[in-house]
């Protein structure tokens, strides 16, 4: 993703980004109501591009941010959630 | 994901959730504005949970769904991109 977008999200910067991926979230928004299983797919396909894009721009790891969800819920820890 | 998080995302539905991913997207813009390092990272994570937990509600697979983006931009094809 750095690779394809890298340059413009630096260019950018990190608040437009932010602004970029709010409207991507608003359109996978609207897919989810009204949309086709297709347009569902490319509408998260954008928020995840987005959500790289911030990633990258901000020096973290999208691996790293998950890792914390591989042995279940991180605050109560148990798989299935049991958070009250 | 699913396994954690699945039987409340069925039970609230996919309104509901999307109305958390727009929360959480809030959570990453603050953090992103004003918090540190560890408070980012947390954010992107849960961003990333809750789009997991929607793609789920939807039937749909995330891998696919980032698939149009493995060989660069999916509009104009190029790496880096060149839309205009």
């Amino acid at each position: 993703m750095d690779q394809t977008y890298g340059h413009r999200d630096r260019a950018r910067g990190i608040p437009a980004n932010v602004a970029w991926l709010a409207e991507e979230i608003g359109e996978l928004a609207q897919a989810l109501r009204k949309g086709d299983q297709d347009q569902q797919l490319q509408e998260f396909g954008d928020v995840l591009a987005w959500t790289a894009s911030l990633a990258n721009l901000a020096g973290l790891s999208l691996e790293e941010a998950l890792s914390r969800y591989r042995n279940g819920c991180p605050r109560c820890s148990k798989r299935p959630c049991q958070c009250p």
